[in-house]
């Protein structure tokens, strides 16, 4: 159970396919996971995520505990039964929405004693609870139990929380018993390269079934991310799979695998999605645009997700003004379907031998339009990372959809 | 084109099944047809409403001169290309909405004069516009423009509202041009049997492909829209269909079929799912109910709907109350699939001489549960009209979806 075979490697870049069996599938790596944070990736059923091809799918540890509790869950058959879905599920630890969404009460060495942000109920996770509520939930892959440090935060912070990280994973790893859930275990040690490092080393020693790559995008400039990347894998092992927590933008896709990332997740698609923002290879498009109210055309030529097969650009623009449902159907639609579409190209191109051309090609024409917004971002975060204090903050990183 | 056969007839009541040929398909009568306001069924997409049989939709004409506005859909090939639905499609005249949710300005015999609810922007709707923008959203089956009275109103106002639709739908006649388009009369008369055999008798002899029965299940009880049914099919002509508007509860589907009505629509089944209120053969059941919390079964035993076949009450349950777009898809499918399974079992039961015994079984077993409710809005209404006074109020009739 949980093989991972290595098919095929870049020769110019540490990109690589392979694939991972699960008690529900194989996982064609790299891959992209849509993220089902309430047991249902929003506004798809699950027949439409087998048609567009993914073979697993993220749910939240930290909401479905809370609603509608793990133990209904468990007795209902599982995560899989629940929310009928046969193909791979992976639940996240719950670290990262403790500590970004929930009102915070205490953190010591045992765990976080938290408030629920639904009805202030006083809640309780510790590695060992942690590892009981995802066996409840019984999805195929489940994470360690870690503690997501901000950025910016200064170096004594990291270590920190990289030590109680690695006590942690030491007892999740106790813990785990279900054999038919393969763990991974979390590296942390935020943008600091040595404890990176560090943190790789000790969790490829612990030993887990893969290995996770938490507390990045979270606020860090693009280039300190891909630097920390690679000196991140450089200390893994490199017959297990790695996953790239809460990262999925088209090019944060290929600069992970590119650096040799197996697994990615994001809220980014879905939930830009609904706001009307549409993949295309030319970067997004925004649907709301006045221009588009008479268009014929699907959002992009060629495309084959449901929503270009059938419907026009005007139409769509229509139903998202309206705050029609089936707008955010078919927007959602389209956005997953042209993320695994993408990453499905490129593991064929990894294949081939023409990742590298594939990558500059895409990157060259693909122009994400809020590069702006991006570039002003980064700049108040300097400042604020001058200015000095750790502060928590929130971002598409490990975040859950909608709460 | 528009050619309507009766197939058979219920031998104990005024039930008959028949076929109306359309130029995108037959419409199998007794049809309920599922509201689409803004060209979309809310959270349905095409291929879903197909899968569960519908042959006709209804779609307002009101909402989509507003928004995108007739034009657009005009020069994009008409609404079943804009929206992907080759079936039949029906639009509503306007006339219920300008009166009951426009900002009203002015009506003569001219026409209406209103602010839009959306943008408060001035319109002008004319028995000629009217006619205009439907031709240009090019559905199957237009309506004539009408002037819906209020429940309750008096004689002189129910009247004057009759005798103004009158005209209206001879100048409708008049300005109908498109000849792949089937244009139903509407007729009026409020609660008032005699004026509603005037109606009828007007409407006949001018001569329409078919015959709306407008301004019923605006307030007035049961037993009075069932005799207002009764006086008015008997003045129409029996080789043409006849729509009850905005009526399709499973109850007053038995009801109005009995009574020789042909066709159904009605926003009930998916507002009333969006909320969580399903149909089942035993009444309504209320999914956010804490019994269902870990209840394994499917909304009904037996029930062929996606919904059933793949998800338990629980599942439903947790999508609704934590407000995802999935519950309301979920739900919708459900209601829809229940009334067009339904009003399929009835054509069947008409077919083989055994209408009226599922009529008598089905109403005995089914209890509307919020039939308390009904009663204390009727005793109101009754209070209401004794203190005398016009006034308009919204209901689930003619209504536009979600608005």
């Amino acid at each position: 159970m949980f093989e991972f075979s290595i098919t095929s490697r870049c020769p110019d870049t540490e990109a690589r396919t392979g694939i991972l069996l699960t008690p529900h599938g194989p996982l064609h790596t790299p891959a992209f996971m849509p993220v089902g944070t309430q047991a249902t990736v929003k506004t798809l059923s699950p027949h439409e995520l087998v048609e567009m091809g993914a073979e697993c799918i993220l749910a939240n540890t930290y909401h479905l505990h809370l609603r509608p509790g793990s133990g209904i869950i468990g007795r209902l058959g599982g995560l899989h039964r629940f929310m009928g879905w046969d193909r791979a599920i992976l639940t996240d630890s719950g670290g990262f929405q403790v500590f970004s969404l929930a009102h915070l009460r205490h953190i010591d060495d045992e765990g976080v004693r938290f408030r629920s942000h639904l009805d202030g109920s006083e809640q309780f996770f510790s590695p060992e609870r942690v590892m009981r509520i995802q066996e409840e939930l019984g999805a195929d892959i489940i994470m360690a139990f870690d503690e997501c440090a901000p950025y910016p935060c200064d170096m004594d912070y990291a270590r920190k929380a990289m030590e109680r990280t690695h006590q942690w994973a030491e007892r999740c790893k106790e813990a785990h018993s279900r054999k038919d859930q393969a763990l991974f275990g979390i590296v942390q040690g935020a943008v600091y390269p040595d404890l990176r490092q560090e943190s790789a080393h000790f969790m490829a020693e612990l030993g887990f079934d893969g290995y996770g790559i938490g507390g990045l995008s979270v606020g860090e400039p693009k280039t300190v991310m891909y630097h920390v990347l690679e000196e991140t894998v450089r200390a893994l092992p490199s017959d297990k799979p790695r996953y790239l927590m809460g990262v999925g933008s088209p090019e944060d896709l290929f600069e992970g695998i590119a650096r040799g990332i197996d697994m990615f997740d994001c809220v980014l698609p879905t939930r830009v999605a609904r706001n009307g923002a549409l993949f295309t290879r030319r970067g997004r498009l925004n649907i709301r645009n006045a221009r588009y109210a008479d268009d014929p055309h699907p959002i992009e030529e060629g495309c084959t997700c449901y929503t270009c097969r059938h419907f026009s650009r005007a139409y769509l623009r229509h139903l998202i003004k309206a705050d029609e449902v089936l707008g955010l159907r078919l927007a959602t639609i389209h956005n997953l379907h042209f993320l695994l579409a993408l990453v499905g190209e490129i593991r064929e191109s990894i294949a081939a031998g023409t990742f590298s051309s594939l990558r500059s090609t895409f990157i060259e024409q693909y122009t994400p339009v809020d590069e702006a917004v991006r570039a002003a971002n980064r700049a108040a975060r300097a400042m604020a990372f001058v200015e000095g204090g750790v502060r928590r903050r929130s971002s598409s990183r490990g975040e859950a959809e909608g709460t």
